[in-house]
C-alpha cells in the first residue's frame, strides 16, 4: 500500500518548490557520480516518516535505494544509524533537504507521542490528538502518533460529529443538536459534544451523545464527570494539555486526552543524512 | 498580486483533507444562518499570513468576508483583535481550522524572526532563513520572516549556488567547485561555499566565492573570518544557532547569520477564532 | 457552500471530454445569439442535481443564469418545469449534454430513493444507500438519495468500519477482528460486522459490535436477530433488497436496510431541456 | 497502449473518493497476509472493462497480478471464472469495490450492446451508441460498446458536426446551416443534419448533408426516406430506440440506429469476486 | 466562451514557469503604483491571440483591464496601437513577458496563414494547417491559422483518419486499410489516404477513399491526379509547401494544401509593450 | 535524474491535446504488430531533446525502447542515424508526431546556439539566451542552448533581479531601484540594471549593480561602455542581436551577449523518423 493520495501530493509540490527548474549545485557534479549516506538520529527519538522518504527519493530519482535497520515506532539512540541511501551522488543531495524536512518532523511528533503515551501508562487513558494538524501533513502526522504509540482522533471534518458551542448556540440546545445529528449524520459515525459545565454534560449524556468532551475543566470537575457519566458515554478531556498535566488527567478516569501539541507543537527531532556509508 | 501557485495548491490540498466529501457538523445549522468571528491575540505577537486566511475562505465560500484592523508586520499585545470574520455560519466553521492552523504557524515564525531581527539590531548583520522550512509551505513562512523582520536566503536549490563538502569532495577541491560553479551558474547567481576552517576560507576567498558560510565555527574563529576576508566576499555564519547566540555572532562582523529555527522550531502562536463581532 | 472537490473535479474532467478543443456544431451559430431553455419533466421524478447543473454552466460560460421553480427534492409531475437557462445560444448548447447526463441520472437516484423511502414510511427502519455507486459521482449520488428521504451509509473506505467475511477469515473469529477494530478506528466511527447466521450474530453482539449487518437473511431470520440482540446494537439488513420487499424487511423490526440498487440501477429519470423561455 | 488520459485521471478521483485517507477496515488485517480471489460471472454477460480493473489495481498496489480466463467481447455463462487477483489482503480488499462498480457497470453495457447487434443481425444496419453517457466514462463506456457488437457515434461536440433543430433555427434553414458548416469544419469530419419530417430530409439532401438523422420518425416514414434518400447520404435512425424496436428499424434500410440506453440505461450486470483461488 | 482547457492549462504552466515563487524585480515597485502600457504592432502583421493575452493577466492579477482597439484577424500597419492594459504597474510587469511570447508567436502564425490564403485568392484551393504545431498551444495556433484567413485541417488523431505508408504497409494495401477504416472509423469522421504516385491514387479512389493526401507530387502530376480524380474524393498536396510554391500548387485544381510552415516556421511577429497610455 | 516537472506537464499536456480520447488511425494496425524505426538528420544540426523524446514514449507506451547513436550536444552530419526507437506499431505511430515536434524545434535552437557560439569563439565573450522562450517549453530550450555551447541568463523573474527603465522610472532613479533591491533581493542573487546611455551605466556602476545591460547601443559606444566600466561591474549587450552582428560585439570586450533569437527564431531542424531499423 502506497502513500495515501494528499501525502503524495504534498511531496511532489514540495519537490517542486525546493528544486524549481534545476538544482543548480549538484549540476556540479558528474552524472556518474555514486554516492552513499546514512540516516542518523543525533538524539534519543521515535521513528517515523519512512514512507515518506521513499516516496521523495522514489519521485527525484527511482534508481536511489533506501534501506531501513529499524521500524518504523522504534525508540533509538543517539548516533543509531536507522538508513541509508545509495544512488547517484546528484540525486541523493538534491533530495537531501525534503527527504530530512519530513523526517524531523514527523519522528518530532512520534517523539512527542510516545512521551504523552508513557505518560498515561498503565491507566485505561488514551492519548489522542487533534486537527491542529500541519496544512496537508495530517497523514503522516497522525501516522507518526500512531508509531509513538498515541492515538487518532476523528480525521477531519468529515468522519465524526463534533458539536461544539457555536453549534450548540446556533441550534439552540445540546438536546436539539444532538437530535438534528442523529438525523442527519450516517450510523457509523458517533456523535461528540463539547462541553463546559456538568450542567451541560448532563444535559448532552440525557440527549444521548456517544462522546463527551470536557473542555478546559479542572480535575476535580473531570472526576465528577466521570462518575456522574458512569459509562454513558466515552469521555475526553481537552484544552491545552501538556505532558506534565497528562497523568493526573489520565488518573480522572476520561476514556480520552486529546492534545494540540502533539502535532503543533512537537520540537522537530534531531535527525541527519552522514555523507559515506 | 495573488498567492503563488505553490501556496494556493497547498491550500486546496488541505482543505480537501480537512472537509473531504462533507462538512457532518457545519451541516447541522441552518444554511442561511450568517456569523461573525473575530481573530483575537492571545498573545504578543507579530502578524503574518493574512493571504493565506483570504485564500482559504476565498475556497471554502466566496460570500465570506474578511477585514483585518492591522497590516502584516504589525506586532499586537494580547487581547488585539486582528480581523473579522463575517458570513454563512456554515462555512466559517468550516474554514475555520485550516485558517488558524495557517495563521498560527505563520504568526509564530514572524513572531520569532522579530525576535532574531532584535537581537541584531543596531549591527549591520542580517538574520536570514533556511530551507528547512516546512513542505510546500515556504512561501509563506519566507514573508512571514519578513514581516517580521529578518530576510530571506535563497528560496530553492535553484536561484543560489551553495557548494557544501559532499559537493567540494567530489569535485576534489573548493577552486574546483568555485570554477566550476562559474561555468555552469547564471550570470544573475552569486556562488557560495560553506568552510569549516580558516584554511578553507583562504581557499574560497582566492577561488573568488562571492559569499562565504562559516559553519558551525566558535566567535573567536567567525571574527578572526571576517579579519581575514577584509570585505573581499560577504560571510555568512551558520550553525545550530539560537535567539541566544544571535547577539555575539552579529558582533563579530559577519554580513549575514542564517537560523534554521525561524522556520523549524518556531512555536505556533496563540491565536484564535472567538465568535460574534 | 460549493460542490465538494471531487464533484469539481469529475464535472471539469467530463466536460473536456465532451468539448475537446472545441464544440464545432456550437462554432456555426453568431456569438452573441442569446438563447434560453427550459428545465422540463417529463415524467414524475425527484429532483437533484441542481447545484452540478449550475457547475456545468458556470465552468463553460460563467454568463449563463440558470433560475430553479422547485428546490431538490421536490416530487414534480410530467410536464412541469422546474427551471430556465438563460445565455449564448452557444453556451447553453455546449453544456446541454452534461447538465442533462447528471440531472438525469441524479433525478434517477432521487425518485428510487422516493419510492424506497415510501416503502417503509410508517416504521423506524430507514433506506440507506451502500458504496455502489458511479465512479467519482458519490457525493452527488449520496445527496440525491437524501433528496429523496432516504439516507446515507458511511461515505467509503475511512468514516466506518465494517468488517466483511474476508476480514474475519484473515483474523480469526469475529471476536479477534472487533477487538481489533476498537484498538485501531478512532473513537468517533462506529464497527459493524456482516454476519450470515444467528450464531455470529450472537459473537458480534457479544464482542461488542455497535452495527450488525444481516446478510441474505430471510424474513423470519432477520425478525429472530431483532428479538435476540434486544436493542444491544443497531441492525442492518443488506442483500439483493428491491422496492418490493423493502416493506416486509422494515417490519421484522431492524434499524436500517441497506440497498445498493439505488445507486447502481436506478433508471434515468425522463427530464430535457426545451428550447425557448 | 495505456488507458486513455481522462479514464485514467477518472480512476484516480474514483480511488480517493474511495479511500480517502485510509481504508480503516482493510487496516486490521495483517500486512503481509496474502489473498487470491476469483473474477466470477452470476449471469450471461458480455465482457468489458479489463483495462479499468486492471489501472485500478495498479494504482493500489502495484503487487495485485491480475489474470483473465477470457478476453473482452467474450459472451460467458453464469458461473464462468473470467479473472483471477493475487496479491496483499488488504489491497485487494481496498480495490475490489471500485473494481466491481467499474466492471459491472462496463459488462453492463457490453451485454446491452451484444443483444442490440444480435437484433440487427442479417442486416447492414449498424447500432450506434451515443453521447448520453455517463459523465467521464464515455472512452470506456464507448469501448464496451465495441466489446459487445455494436459501434460507436461521433466522441463528442469535437469530431463531426451534428446540426439539430436549434442550430437550424437560429440559422435560418437547413441550407445555410448546412453551407456555414462546410466553412467551418475541417474537411475529414462530416456533417450530419437531424431531419424530423420528409420534407426536411429533402432539404437537408439538397444541401449535400453526409449523413441524415431521422428524429423519432415512424418505422414507415424511415422506409420512405430510405427510398427518397437513394444513398445520396448516410440515413440513421434515433428516438427512444428499445431493443424491441431494433429488428424494424433495421428492415427499413438506414445505415445507422442510434440508441442512447446502450450507456444510460443499460442494467449493471451480475459479476462478484469471490474470495479463493 | 472562454479558452479550451488546455490553454488555460498551458498558461497556468506558463505563468508558474516564469514567476516561481516570487518576482523579484516587480517587488521593488510600490505596490499602489498603478500602470498603463499600450500594445502596439511594430511591423505589419494579423491579429491573433488576445483570448490569451487575457488569460495570462486575469490569472497574474485580475484588476488589470486589457482592452482592444482592432479585432482578431485584423491586417494593421506598423507602429498601430492594437490594445492597451491598466493596472498595478506590479502585475503588468509580472505578465508582460508571458502575454508578449504569446501573442508574437500567434500574430506570427496569423500572418504567415494570410499571406498563405492571399498566395492562393482567386482559386477554390484552401490552405490549411497540420499538426506540426508548438506542443500544447495547437488549439491556440489554430485559431491563428483562422485568423489569418487559412483552415484548419483535423485537429490531432482523434477526429479524422489519415492512412500513411506505414499503415498501408502494414495492413497489406491500400484497399485493406480503407477497408478497415471503414470498420473502424465513426461514420462521422472521413477517411483520407496518404498516396505518393498515380497508380496508388486510383487503388485510393476505387477503395472508396472519402479525400487523398498527395505526397510530395510535382505540379504536372497533381494536376493530373485533379482529372483523374474528376471530383469522386477531396485532394489534397502535401510535402514542403512554401509559399512560393502556393499559387501553382492551386492552380493544379486540388482542394487543399496543407503547409507545416503555418505553425512550425512562421516568424515571431513583432509587436510590443510600450509603457504610457 | 528526470526531467524537470514542468516539462513533465508540457508533455503530458501536450499528448492530451494530440491523442485526445483514442488515435483513429493507430487502431487500424494489429496490436501485436512490431515497428522499428530511426531518427535521422536530413540537415547539418546539434543535438537536443533526447530526454523529451524519452519521455513522450515513456508516457504513451513503456514498450518502446529508445536507442541513441548520439549525445546532446553532437553537431551530425545529413542523414545520420541519430536515434533509434523499437515497440509496438501502433505506439510509434501514436507518438511520432509529438517526439517530432519537440526534437525539431529543440535541435533548432541547440544549432542556432551552436552557430553563436562559434560567432564568438575565441573571445571572452558569451552568448546568452533570454526569457522570449516558447511557453511551458523553457527548461528544455535553455538546455537546448547549452547543448549548442552557448549559455542561460537567468531562469525566469525569480533568480535574478534586472531592473528596466519602467522599474526605474516608478522609483526615480537607478540609485533608488539598485538600493532597493538590495534591500529586497536574497544575498545570492545579483543585480542587474538596463541602461541606454554611458551617463546611465555610471550611475549605474556607482550605485553598484553587479550587471549592466547595455541596451541597444551601437558597437562604439559598447567600446566606450566596457573601457568607462574598467571590471567594476559584468557587462551585458543586447537588443535584437543577430548572428551576423555577434562577432563585433564580442569583440568589443562586453561579457555577454543577450539574444532572444535562440529561443523565439531558432528555424525548426529537419529530423525525421525514417521506419524500419
Amino acid at each position: 500500500m502506497a502513500l495515501d493520495h494528499t501525502s503524495r501530493q504534498l511531496i511532489a509540490l514540495a519537490l517542486a518548490e525546493d528544486i524549481g527548474p534545476q538544482d543548480l549545485t549538484s549540476a556540479l557534479l558528474p552524472e556518474d557520480l555514486v554516492g552513499e549516506a546514512t540516516v542518523r538520529a543525533k538524539d534519543t527519538l521515535v521513528l517515523s516518516g519512512f514512507e515518506a522518504v521513499e516516496a521523495v527519493f522514489a519521485a527525484v530519482d527511482p534508481r536511489v535505494e533506501v534501506r531501513w535497520a529499524n521500524k518504523e515506532g522504534d525508540l533509538v539512540e543517539p548516533g543509531a544509524a536507522v538508513g541509508s541511501l545509495r544512488g547517484p551522488a546528484r540525486s541523493l543531495l538534491t533530495g537531501e533537504r525534503l527527504a530530512l524536512n519530513l523526517l524531523q518532523r514527523l519522528c518530532g511528533v512520534a517523539t512527542m507521542a510516545h512521551k504523552a503515551a508513557q505518560a498515561v501508562a498503565g491507566t485505561k487513558c488514551k492519548v489522542v490528538d487533534t486537527r491542529k494538524t500541519t496544512p496537508a501533513m495530517r497523514a503522516l502526522q497522525k501516522a507518526a502518533v500512531r508509531h509513538g504509540g498515541a492515538y487518532n482522533h476523528r480525521f477531519g471534518l468529515f468522519d465524526g460529529v463534533l458539536i461544539k458551542d457555536n453549534h450548540i448556540a446556533a441550534l439552540g440546545s445540546i438536546t436539539k443538536a444532538v437530535e438534528r445529528a442523529r438525523e442527519v449524520a450516517h450510523h457509523l459515525v458517533r456523535v461528540e459534544v463539547e462541553v463546559e459545565s456538568l450542567a451541560q454534560l448532563d444535559e448532552a449524556l440525557a440527549a444521548g451523545a456517544d462522546v463527551v468532551l470536557l473542555d478546559n475543566m479542572d480535575t476535580a470537575t473531570m472526576r465528577t464527570a466521570v462518575q456522574r457519566t458512569a459509562g454513558r458515554a466515552l469521555l475526553e478531556a481537552s484544552g491545552n494539555v501538556t505532558l506534565a498535566r497528562l497523568p493526573e488527567i489520565a488518573a480522572t478516569g476520561v476514556d480520552y486526552v486529546s492534545m494540540g501539541a502533539l502535532t503543533h507543537s512537537a520540537p522537530s527531532a534531531d535527525i541527519a543524512l552522514d555523507w559515506g556509508a
